[in-house]
Parts: C-alpha cells; sequence; structure tokens
C-alpha cells in the first residue's frame, strides 16, 4: 500500500506511524562494515534508531554477545520558529527513496508547524560503499511560504540506538566548531571506540559539551524563498578490527555519493539480474541483492554475515546457517570474494567450534548455531517471551548440522571459484575438523552408524533419533572430507604436509571417515518417502490445510508440548536434503512422493521455508507452484507479512529468493565445461537473464521458456 | 501491502488496526436500497459501524439532512470460555473476502484468549441484490483443539452507529425466541422505521427485552471439533419509502446467497470489461463497478447516487454533480435503468430546485449543490475544521454548473438509450427549466452576456466572474433546451402541449434561448488558452512542481484567502469543459494548449480531478500520460492515498476510472449509426473489451492498439 517501486529506487509517499518500525528495516543501508537503519534524523517516537559496526560485539547480558548500536551519527533535532521539527505531527508532504544504484537514501518533507511557514527539509545519507568507515549526510532545508528561523542540533548521541540499555559509556571528548570526537568504552570493557563528526553549516555554530551527546547547535534564519545546506561526516574507529581511518575530507554529499555510486556499479555489474515479464519480482531480487551487499564484509578481516543482515536487533545480529546455506552460495556465483570473506570468518571462528566440541566431550569441530565474533556458542539457554514462561532453547546444543552447512558453504564456494588455495588451507582444515565431530558423535551398533537427539532443520521437533536430514548432512560430510585429504595428497602435498603435522591426520582417517559414512543410517523409508526422524511415522496427523486462516505459526497454536506428538513440521527437512544435495533427488519418484508427503506438512514458521519450497517446486517441475510460493517468500520482507519486520530483514528470504531463481527456476549447475542451466521458468517469466563467475571468468546466462 | 485480490474478489489477510476504517468503506456491501460497511460483527475500538437506508434522510442538525446509520443488525457479541471475542486481542488468523460475483463478504478468524481453545469463526452476510429489503448473516464456529463454551448475543442495536448521536428513537418492539420486532422513529419526528430479525439457531435463546438494543442471548458448549451455526435475516421498512416486504423468508444463507448471484450475474454481463495486459486495472474497475451498483437505486422512486456511494459518512451522502457526471454516464452505456432511475431523482428534485432559484429571485429551477431528499439546498452554510476558525462555505450559492450538470446527464442518457418517453417529459422539463434558471441569471451588457460572481469547479477560486467552464456549459444548457423544444413540436406534440400548459412555454422562448446563448462570453483567449475566468490570467504565479513531496493540499498549505491570488486551481475546470464537451476540445491546437497550460497548475484536490485528466490526456493522444494519472486515480480508494478512506468510498473516482476507460483510452463516442471507438490504449494494455447498450441493444466493443 505505501511502497512504490521504480527499476531502480524503493519509495514511499506516504508516513504511516504503524508501519514505520518495518521501514526503518527495509530502508537500511550498508556498505558492509557499517549499517544505519532507516530510522529518522529527528527522533520519532517508537523509533528503533541503530547504527552497527559489522563484529563489534559487546557482552552486556551475561556470556551472551550481542551487537549493540554504537553511538548514532544521524540524530538531528530541528526547530522551525522554535516548534520542534517531528512527523509525530503529521507532514504536509513526505518521500523517501532508497536509490539501489549507490546507496543514497533521500527523505523529503513538507512541514509546518501551528502558526510556523512551510519548510522543505531534506535529508540526505550514505554510508559510501568504497569508503566503509564513513558516513556522510546532508540537510538542505528552504523557507517555502514565509520567513522562517531554524534551531538546529546535532553531533555524536550515546543516549539512543539499543533495546535495552546502551552497550557504551562515554569516556572522553574534544571538539570545536567544525570537528568533534568522542570516546567510547564498551559496557564490558572489552572494546575502545572512537567517533569522529565533521560539520560544514552556515551561521553561528556552538558546541555544546555534553557529556552523552556533544552536539554542535546553531541557529538561523532564512527569508522567504531562502534555503541552506549543512553537511555532516562522520567515522567510527573501534579496537576490534584496528581500522585506522584517513582524517575525515573536506568534500561535499555529492562526491561521497558518487564514489559509493561506482563502488556500487561494479558490484551490480556482478549482480545483474533481469525477469523479461516479470518486473516485480526483478525488483524484489534486486532489493534482495542490495541488502546482502549492504550487510557482507568487503574485507577478510570483516564479520560473518548475520540472520538479520545489518538491519535490526533481532538475534543480536548472530550468524546461523542462514548465510552458509542461503546466503553464500549466491554471493559465491556473483560476489566471491564477499563469500570468501564470510567463510575467512567461519575459519577465524574453528577454534571456538573445537571448543564448543570439547565441551561435549567429543572430537573436532562442532560449530555454533548462534555465532557472533569468537565462534563460542552464543544460542541463550532461556528465552522469555512477552507473556508466559520461560521456554528453554536447545538448538544450540543440539542442531548439530550447522556443522555440515558450513562445510557445505566451503565445498560449493570451492566448486565455483576454483580456489585451490582456500581449500588446500583453511577449507581442508574446517572440513576436515568437522568431519572428525561427526566421527566422534555417532553411535555405531550391529544396525548401522546413528546420530541421536538431535534437533533437524524442523525445529518443532526436540531430540530426534537418526534425523535423515543431519545423517545425510554428515554422510555427505565424511565423504566430501576423506575426497579433500585425498586430493590434497595428491594434488597439493605441501599444504597436506602442512595440515597433516597441524592437525595430526594419520593415513587411515579418510578412509575411516568413508567407512563411517557407509555406516551412517538415512532411516526408514515408507512408500519411498523418507522418515524424517525415527518415529515421525508413527506422530499424530494434523491437517493443516484445516487450520486456517493462520498468521500466526503453528507453535503459537498448538504450544511446544503438544506440537512434539504431531506431523506438523517448521519448515523443510527431509526436502532440505533434497534441495541441498543434487544426489538426494536424483530419483525423481522419490523426489516427488517426498515432496508429496512433506510439502502439505509444513508450516513455514522460519523465514526460509517458502525460497527452499519455491527453488525445490521448481526443480522438480513444477514452477507455477514453485512461482505461488516465491511470491509468498517475497511478502517476508516487502509485505511484512510475518509481522516481525521491525526487528530486521531475513537474510535467509532474501537470500533465498536469488537462490530460488538461480538454483531453482533457472535449474543453475555446474557440469565439467562450467556452468549451466535447466530451467522451469512459470509461465510469465519469459526469459531470465543474469551473470554468474565460475573460476574468476563471468558467463552471461540466459534461460528462456 | 494488506490488500490481496483475485479477480473476483477483494481479500485480506492480516488485521491491521490503523488500516481498518478505510478497509471498513471497502467491503461496504450494498444493494441499491440497503448497504452495510464492512465494520466487524464484534464491536472494534474506533470503528464506524453502518448500515444505511438509501434515501431515508433525517434532519438531526437543524436544517441539514443526514443519512443516519439506521438501528444495526450486524451487531454480535461473542464470548469464548467467558473471554469476550474482539480483534482488539490479535488473532491467530485473518483472513476477509469480498465476492464481487454475488456480494457476499465471508470474515474468517482463528482466535483464542489467554488459557481459551482455539476457535474458528467465520462471519458471511450479504445484501442480496434481488431481494432489497433483505440483510442475512451467517455465523459458524468451530472448536479446534479444545472444548469451548460460548456465549453469543445479536439482535437489532440503535446504541451505536453515527458519528455524532443515533438519528432513531427506539419506540417500540417485540419478540420471542426467534423473531423480533422492533421499531423507530426518527429524531426529527418525520419517518417511521421497523426493523425485523429473525434467528436460527441451536441451544437455549432467551431474549433480552433492552429498550436500545433487544437481543437474543444463547449459550452451548462445542466438543474439540464440534461446531454450529447460526442464521439471522433481518428487514427494514420505512415510511420514507412505502416498502412493505414480505415476511423474513425461513431460508439459510446459502439461498439467499445464491439469489444475489442471479442478480449480480445479470449486472455483471452489462458490465463486463476486460483489459488484456493490465491485470491490476481490470480488477480496479470491476471493484469500481461492484461499488457503483452496489449503490445505484434499483428502482424509480429511490434516492440519488451520493458522493461517498454507500460506504461512509463523509458528506452526509449528499449528491453532488458527482453522480451525475462522474457516475451516470457510465451507467447509461451499461445499465441505464440505474441511469434512469437517478434522473428520476433529479426529477423529483425539481421541485426543490425551484424553489432555490426563486430564493435568489430567478426563475426556472437552480439545482443543489447538496441534495438530500426533497431536493432543496443542504451545503452547510459553514464548516468548523477540527482545528481553526469557523469556514463560511459558498458552494451552495455560487456553484451554479450544477444545474447545466444535471441537463447534460439526462440529455447524455437520452442520447444513448433513445428513451424518447423520459425526455418528451421529465427530461425535458428539467432542461427547460435550468435553461429557464441561466436566462434569468446571465447579466447582459453591450460586451455580451455574463455570468459573475460564480464558484466554477475549481473551487479554490471563490465568486470569480465569466468562468469559461460555467458560462460554457450554460450556453450548451441553453441550446440543447431551444433544440429539445423545437424536437418536442416537432416529434411528440402531445407532449409538447402538455409541457406548454405546464410551464407556459411561449412561441419564441426556444429562440430567446438560442440568442442569449449566442451572446454568452466565454472569456479571453491568450495563446489558444481560455482564460479561466475574469482575471485569472493576472494571479500570482506559483510553481506547483516546486512544491513536492505533497500529501496535502495546497488549500491546506496556502490557506483559503492565499490560494484566491495565485494561479493553482483545484481541479479541471477549463479542462472540464474539454472533457464534457466534444465540440470544446475540435480544434487540436487549442485543446493542447489548454492542456499545457492547466495541467501544470492542477493541485488535483479533489477526488474526480485525476480520472478526468486521465482520460481527456488518453482523448488528446497522451495515452501514457493517461495512464500514469489514471495510477494515480486507482489509489484514491485501493491505497487510501487521500487518506480519507475511512469516510466513504469516492464514487466520482471510481465512477471517473470506468469512464476514463470507456470514454478516454477507448475513446468511447456516438456516431449515426451507434457507439464508435476511436481509442489510444496505453502501450502495455493490448486489448480492452466491454460491452455498451446502445437504444437497448448491446454492442461489444474491443480496442486495440
Amino acid at each position: 500500500m505505501t511502497l512504490e517501486w521504480d527499476s531502480w529506487t524503493l519509495g514511499e509517499t506516504r508516513y504511516l506511524p504503524a508501519l514505520a518500525g518495518w521501514h526503518e528495516s527495509l530502508f537500511t543501508i550498508g556498505n558492509g562494515r557499517l549499517a544505519t537503519r532507516g530510522s529518522f534524523e529527528e527522533p520519532r517516537t517508537g523509533e528503533r534508531r541503530a547504527t552497527f559496526v559489522n563484529g563489534l560485539f559487546v557482552h552486556p547480558e551475561g556470556d551472551t554477545a550481542v551487537l549493540g548500536a554504537v553511538p548514532d551519527w544521524t540524530r538531528v533535532d530541528l526547530a522551525v520558529d522554535s516548534v520542534p521539527f517531528t512527523l509525530d505531527v503529521p507532514p504536509a508532504g513526505f518521500q523517501r527513496t532508497l536509490s539501489l544504484a549507490d546507496g543514497v537514501l533521500t527523505r523529503t518533507v513538507l512541514w509546518r508547524g501551528p502558526e510556523t511557514g512551510l519548510a522543505r527539509i531534506r535529508f540526505r545519507r550514505v554510508l559510501p560503499l568504497d569508503r566503509p568507515h564513513l558516513c556522510a549526510l546532508e540537510l538542505h532545508i528552504e523557507a517555502m511560504t514565509a520567513p522562517i528561523a531554524l534551531t538546529l542540533e546535532t553531533g555524536i548521541d550515546a543516549t539512543v540506538g539499543s533495546p535495552t540499555r546502551p552497550a557504551w559509556v562515554p569516556v572522553g571528548q574534544d571538539g570545536d566548531r567544525s570537528n568533534l570526537t568522542a570516546s567510547y568504552r564498551s559496557i564490558d570493557g572489552a572494546h575502545d571506540l572512537e567517533v569522529t563528526a565533521r560539520l560544514a553549516a552556515a551561521g553561528a555554530v556552538t558546541l555544546i559539551a555534553d557529556h552523552a551527546h556533544p552536539r554542535w547547535r546553531t541557529v538561523l534564519n532564512l527569508d522567504t524563498g531562502e534555503s541552506m545546506t549543512i553537511t555532516k561526516t562522520a567515522s567510527y574507529r573501534s579496537s576490534h578490527d584496528g581500522d585506522t581511518p584517513a582524517p575525515l575530507p573536506d568534500t561535499g554529499f555529492d562526491e561521497f555519493a558518487a564514489g559509493s555510486k561506482r563502488a556500487w556499479s561494479q558490484r551490480w555489474r556482478q549482480c545483474s539480474i533481469e525477469i523479461d515479464g516479470d518486473p516485480e519480482a526483478e525488483r524484489a531480487l534486486r532489493f534482495a541483492a542490495f541488502q546482502l551487499l549492504a550487510a557482507a564484509p568487503g574485507d577478510a578481516a570483516g564479520a560473518g554475515i548475520g540472520a538479520k543482515l545489518m538491519s535490526g536487533f533481532g538475534y543480536r545480529h548472530h550468524v546461523f546457517w542462514d548465510s552458509d546455506v542461503f546466503v553464500v552460495p549466491y554471493l559465491t556465483v556473483t560476489n566471491p570474494d564477499l563469500a570468501a570473506n564470510h567463510l575467512a570468518y567461519r575459519y577465524r571462528c574453528l577454534d571456538g567450534a573445537r571448543r564448543k566440541a570439547a565441551g561435549f566431550g567429543r572430537q573436532g569441530a562442532f560449530y555454533a548455531w548462534e555465532s557472533a565474533d569468537s565462534g563460542d556458542e552464543m544460542t541463550p539457554a532461556w528465552t522469555r517471551p512477552p507473556h508466559g514462561e520461560p521456554v528453554r532453547i536447545l538448538t544450540g546444543e543440539l542442531q548439530e548440522h550447522i556443522t555440515a552447512d558450513v562445510a557445505w558453504a566451503a565445498h560449493h564456494y570451492w566448486r565455483w571459484s576454483g580456489d585451490d588455495a582456500f581449500m588446500s588451507t583453511s577449507g581442508a582444515e574446517m572440513i576436515i575438523e568437522g568431519a572428525r565431530y561427526w566421527a566422534s558423535r555417532v553411535d555405531v551398533n550391529d544396525r548401522g552408524a546413528h546420530i541421536n537427539g538431535v534437533i533437524g532443520p524442523d525445529e518443532y521437533h526436540i531430540e530426534v533419533d537418526d534425523n535423515h536430514f543431519t545423517n545425510r548432512m554428515a554422510r555427505w560430510h565424511l565423504r566430501r572430507a576423506a575426497s579433500v585429504v585425498r586430493w590434497l595428497g595428491a594434488e597439493h602435498p605441501d599444504a597436506y604436509h602442512r595440515l597433516v603435522t597441524k592437525l595430526g591426520i594419520d593415513t587411515g582417517e579418510a578412509t575411516r571417515f568413508d567407512r563411517l559414512a557407509g555406516q551412517l543410517v538415512l532411516g526408514a523409508q515408507r512408500n519411498r518417502v523418507w522418515e524424517q526422524f525415527s518415529g515421525f511415522f508413527s506422530l499424530d496427523v494434523v491437517d493443516l490445510e484445516a487450520v486456517t486462516p493462520r498468521t500466526r505459526s503453528m507453535y503459537d497454536l498448538l504450544g511446544e508440548s503438544r506440537l512434539q506428538k504431531v506431523d506438523v513440521i517448521k519448515q523443510p527437512d527431509v526436502l532440505m536434503a533434497l534441495a541441498m544435495l543434487p544426489a538426494a533427488r536424483r530419483d525423481p519418484d522419490v523426489a516427488r512422493a517426498n515432496w508429496d508427503y512433506y510439502a502439505p506438512r509444513c508450516d513455514h514458521g522460519s523465514s526460509l521455508s517458502l525460497p527452499v519450497h519455491a527453488g525445490l517446486a521448481a526443480r522438480l517441475g513444477e514452477p507455477e507452484e514453485g512461482y505461488r510460493l516465491f511470491r509468498r517468500a517475497m511478502g517476508i520482507d516487502l509485505e511484512d507479512s510475518m509481522g516481525n519486520g521491525a526487528d530486521g530483514l531475513h537474510a535467509a528470504t532474501l537470500g533465498g529468493l536469488l537462490q530460488a531463481t538461480l538454483f531453482g527456476f533457472a535449474g543453475l549447475g555446474l557440469d565439467r565445461s562450467g556452468p549451466i542451466t535447466s530451467g522451469g521458468l512459470p509461465e510469465h517469466w519469459r526469459t531470465v537473464g543474469f551473470t554468474v563467475l565460475w573460476r574468476g571468468r563471468p558467463h552471461d546466462m540466459e534461460v528462456t521458456r
């Protein structure tokens, strides 16, 4: 109702307070290191204002790391004829556009207070993609109908920005009429942060040296028809990433925007995607790519990609499998440097994963279900819903498939990039250490090898035995580890010997991986349908189609304990194996039987569920059904159909839409000669065109119905 | 964001309280005599619940007639395990669909209160198009997960329904466990109203004989999986239309729906419109036709068509030129019986128009700018904005073009229908009496005949002299009156003599009409551009394009007195003459020059402005520009882009969209052989197909790019 799209802009022309929190997420801008939510410059009732520095986690809540908002650079308090400017007073005009071409967010407001003249107030902001430590804001004000007196205050504000309490304690400040530096220590004492700002403004500027909100104040008068422009730049320097930015340059906003545009143009060349016949889907995919690129660190020392990207406080910015499975494969084929950066993050987390495995008395590496800066497990043990009793969270302990997911992402990256330097060092180490975890984890008895007491992708069923997906991924992982060891020995003897020394690989390890993979059971099969876990086929049957209409999940409706006993699943689980492993869908009758059985049982209670189903439906020869699911998936962020948009965007949905298009509808894959497609497009998609990188070379792909 | 369209349904799957008032207007159902807003059955905070009986005006505010809401038939108070059912508690699921095929509104809610079982609650309601005195409601409740105890109360509620105070005073009631009759007197003592209801429900029903809200109460228990259905019917009998409905039939909801569907099918055959290439526009036009048909009285004794149709409290349901100029021409070519009914209403108002003319010391008939039941002027003399001083309203006294607009609608209807019986009686009488008004109104001096001190369509400029539109329409009106008099004399001598006797027509009257028409000035012309009124070219120039972005009108921004002095216009004025009178756009250079001059000066401050511009742009060979305006016009009701959707839908917008399509893009017109098209479709409209009636015979039209 409120969004207005153009090919390269997301816009809105009305301000509806009820949707403002979600729109703050939608209008997030970022450059991989910094991101700022689309919160307004002037304070707004109910705002969730935030700027994030990627990877700068603090520990204000005991052991759980949180990516808290850093002190804010965007706040502007403006008064027109002494009346505070706020959209809590309905404006006479409002327009906001996010330019996907350069990452510039522009907001223009026509406004007047009671008895004041009419002012046009335009804000522009950008986090230049080519200068990841920098922020730039421009404010242009015009007196439209009468002279107006303006008072403006802006600085660096540590009083706002976190849903709970500020993560940063001011420890010093220094400034004059055009420069300001404020220093902070994180609330846990672990990090230092320095924020520098620079102001270029007409009029008499004074500095208010407020402890938590040092700011400039300027007062000036505009005659009718007159206007004025203020430019503010800021930079964030933190101890966690050793970034030492150059002094703030004395350039205008347009120059920052132009530099950002050049950098974005390069990214867009790599992310080009055209869908002849469906401009709506094309725009949704472009928006998805924009937010992935805005959140993906541009350097290998950066953080991982969070489940909410850089767009909100949800999940404390923790990294889940959402990134490895739903984002990294897309980045791999379009921007492999960004995929590699995420995998470098996973490699830096390997010691944390080793600590987690050791904590369970096992070998190798068990990746964190929720990962922050160290790679240690960050899943909270309990969650406290707004109403009702605290709920115990077991995903951090039991959702073990994460380890295979990371290996899968690394292997996918290697296949496409041909980056042997990666695989022969960090890639192999992650894969082998993960395989060792599985080897120490399985229980072998006379009926085979088992993995008991896990949570699969379907989080509605907890502590289940022989989850088909987990076992199949573990089997895949063990076999890949064996082949990587053999490949290293044959092709990269130096790297092999370094790893042998470092990890203590013995000559029989690859063989043991293979043997164990062969022993791992995949569970029961009935009429070609794999049993999701041992006992699933005996659960009470719920006719999900009959529980309509629903906007809340079956978890909300039935409660956790009842849910254990019924055959409703949160998200694809057996079908997830089909989606991730081509071998699992090789037999079309088996694939079809599992689709027919599991798709109607799926609650789509996770944001990643719909795009996976969409892509898989296309793979199974049902592109129209796939499109129907794809369209619903588009609504998760673009219509806030899950109702949690204010918490941030959904990385797995946005990446999932792109992946459903490339790997699902267009059927993108690899054979020995390079990228191939085998697509089944929905009827109204006449052509899908995109470019992928294979071994560093671009390949233009075009799929026609 | 929230609306979900299918070809024949308008739906929504989320309940957003901030949009609920507007959605109450959107989901209005009606059968021409009765209409019920899409307010919920159960009370909702902020609701504007209303059922209207068309034409049943009361006078609670002094002289101004108001179509107040009648006592409500829809209210259902439901408690699940003693917890009141309300969507103020967010539901677990919500779906509402309005079926345009039969007028059935269905709402299904999955709901549970704290600690209660889950219930599926489905309401269906219909105002059968074939039984204009009847209402039917069905409630189906199912216990989904646990046994539930239900308490249900429903009856006839005179305590709710008006924005100010109830218009109806209870004077008596009688009932038993399945029948209920309540009698009311209007607050002004002028009308009686009897509401009868009938309930078919399981369980122990008791009657609560509350004075203002007599109602049944039933209590029953549902086991898990059990459901129950309640059917309620109601009828409204009022003294104003002498309707004496049959006793309430003892039939189920499905039968009412089936009867309604048969009647709607007949209407839809006449309103079929297909746009190959733009399903969104096609659906918008179907919705527009639905709401016009739901509000247009099906019998000649009915009321007129209100500016808000039957969908809200805005404008007190008064009838403006919106109906004559923006709705009746569409109905004329698709459902001429409904156009004729509106003209019959205008004819019944002729005495009121005579009284208004006489009140100004003039001859003939001066139609009311705001018309209710009697035809007397109902425009309030003052309006009181929420903030600020009262504002004097002069439209009722000065917006004289209404008289020509009614004549124009009557003449348009006659040309298309060939209904000589109408034109030779009431049509001619309205046209001649209107022409006599103009004859007594103009001031003749040596430079010609003038009409001074009027308001044209552009209500931003008040009390202007020689308004081009008014003068041109008066000239057209005088000439048509002359030709109608001559036609009558030549073709229908009996009718002619009856009129001569009744109206005292003398032999020179037609000649005097013609002579006066020739004397009427059309104002100055500069570079082919007509001056909107004497002095318009000297007004201060405002660059409207520069006052962006705007969501509020220039009236709001500049204020009434400043607006008088600048060249911003509220809505088409000179361009309105071009839109209504083909002769005015015969010279393409003149048409183009006026478009180029006036279109950029238009504020679109009226809901009728955008569709007129859209259709005219298409007529002038600019279909893409026309479509851009058309798309914006679609947003007025379907996106609430003017922000006043809760007050009701906009008849002139909805009719205007249909008319822009038929008469604009498709270029529908008449020549001697019948309907012709000369369309210029926007690029993405491959084909537009529709059916029109000409002289009682259907003509299938198809326009291809």
